[in-house]
């Protein structure tokens, strides 16, 4: 078994916590990844206050056992995220993670709730002010992951966030099988976070156009879109994805126009099966996937694999110089 | 000590590669990193096929040992390649490095003078077709490097790369310090290529303003310009690169403008220090180097770190579940 201060932080089998993953991550998958042994998160910014109260109902009745830990993820520039974060102290989610910026309201009351608060970061910078406001862990997420995305990678993230805070970092972005895992781990990281892939996950219930799209994925499938409205999502390439592009380097098409064409498109295509004129969004990794599998089977290979390679990490050690 | 097949392939102590840096990796800086017991790199683009045999002489005349290896870095899309195509025949260079391409035409040629070609690859397919080729080794270089980029993160293409091909993978971009190397050989690499920690090393000539800029860089501090030119390049934000990436999303601004602004805005950092009007290549890792030291030091460092990291890979591994 692999054991960080992640597995006792949260009280986990494996140090791994499902990404939040907007019209993707509910109840039903994130209950999956809490019975496999993970920590499953639900995302908060669906379809608004009752959605959200159902999709936590949900993952408890699915549970295994009701004192396995799950998580809502709140984005916080979503205007839905208020209501989210008084929701999860009158239902008593055990832990919040928060993305897009710094949960600085909220950080009182969900602490006076004993919520356990981790927030992503992009940063250094932003890791620190996490720590300061009472986060428990933070999850340094590098820009190959999918959705939403920063500039830095996890290569580089993750050592720079282990030396700026004294939390557990959790390396997310990236990651799809055990070397990812084991990478991180040397990177200075005391868990992974996965998103893209619990895409293939038999218990995810994105739009089946959307898995085989996911599978079906090369590694130089991807692309970044929206950085000239200041918010980069990664994305599958598709009809969709490339007239976005287009259109952020046509200075005859305003912001306006750019920020209509883009809503509403996640939803189009995790939902709808769109995969064409929706925004298929996944991280690099979805070339490193090929099968669908249950959220147990996912977690417990990438896990064998992490420990097998962990190991035999002295197989590069040797006493004798190569070379006098 | 951490021996891999790259070490034997090469004749290295240290299965670690100097980054071919145009204007920057010169004959000093190549024999100083091969001193060291790397594989030292000078690049073919400076200032044509004369001032190359100079830098070649000029590394020989400075190797503690005529039989230690050097490398000499192509970059393929560059004018003065061809030259420097037969120059590395001519003058019996045991390594040569390609970028920017595949060195489809040269190979035959380079082969029958038992050269050992490496090229650099940003994708799986450029790796394939680099094998197929007859290369020794191939460099998956990850797009949080410095100077020219692709698209796929080290955490990604590491492990793809050595999934599609059978030579020796070397990892590079966003490996500065020992848990970068000891990630990369996890994630299925047999040695690292590191261009951007070999900025601040004694030995290297680059304008003293140009490695005070890096050694100030915080982890925020690269951006990547040239996109819609089809040519991305990573360099730290200064009132150059800014202007560029304004440039690049005004429609009023032709190619044709954004090319002459770039022009030389490279050898205006690295040779006359302008550090704010020139380009500051560097990879994103470069908010990890904090001194000046000796190659030696670079190294030793790095990989006593890395074997460190290694040894005690085993410490995330235990017996018990942590809970039933």
């Amino acid at each position: 078994m692999i054991v960080t201060e992640v597995n006792r932080l949260f009280g986990l089998k494996y140090p791994i916590i499902q990404g939040g993953m907007a019209w993707i991550s509910d109840g039903k998958l994130a209950a999956a990844v809490s019975n496999a042994g993970g920590l499953g998160v639900i995302s908060a910014i669906n379809e608004g206050p009752e959605a959200l109260r159902r999709e936590i109902e949900t993952c408890r009745s699915l549970l295994r056992d009701g004192r396995l830990p799950f998580a809502v993820n709140i984005m916080l520039m979503s205007p839905l995220a208020a209501a989210a974060a008084d929701i999860v102290v009158e239902m008593k989610v055990p832990v919040v993670i928060t993305g897009a910026g710094l949960p600085t309201p909220y950080m009182k009351k969900w602490l006076a709730a004993s919520i356990q608060v981790v927030p992503v970061a992009p940063s250094t910078g932003v890791a620190k002010m996490a720590a300061r406001l009472g986060a428990c862990a933070v999850v340094a997420e590098g820009g190959e992951s999918g959705g939403h995305v920063g500039d830095l990678t996890t290569m580089v993230l993750t050592p720079q966030v282990a030396d700026a805070v004294s939390i557990p970092v959790i390396a997310a972005g990236g990651i799809a099988d055990g070397r990812g895992v084991a990478a991180a781990l040397l990177l200075g990281a005391a868990g992974v976070q996965c998103g893209t892939c619990f895409l293939p996950a038999k218990e995810c219930g994105v739009h089946a156009n959307y898995k085989r799209k996911i599978l079906e994925a090369k590694d130089i499938d991807t692309i970044v879109t929206g950085k000239r409205l200041g918010h980069p999502v990664r994305s599958l390439k598709n009809a969709f994805s490339r007239q976005f592009a287009d259109m952020e380097y046509d200075a005859a098409v305003s912001d306006r126009q750019i920020e209509a064409f883009g809503s509403g498109a996640l939803r189009r295509a995790a939902l709808d099966g769109d995969v064409q004129n929706g925004s298929v969004m996944a991280g690099q990794c979805a070339a490193m996937l090929h099968e669908e599998k249950t959220a147990e089977q996912i977690i417990a290979d990438m896990f064998r694999e992490a420990q097998d390679a962990l190991s035999a990490a002295d197989r590069f050690l040797s006493k004798e110089e190569p070379h006098a």
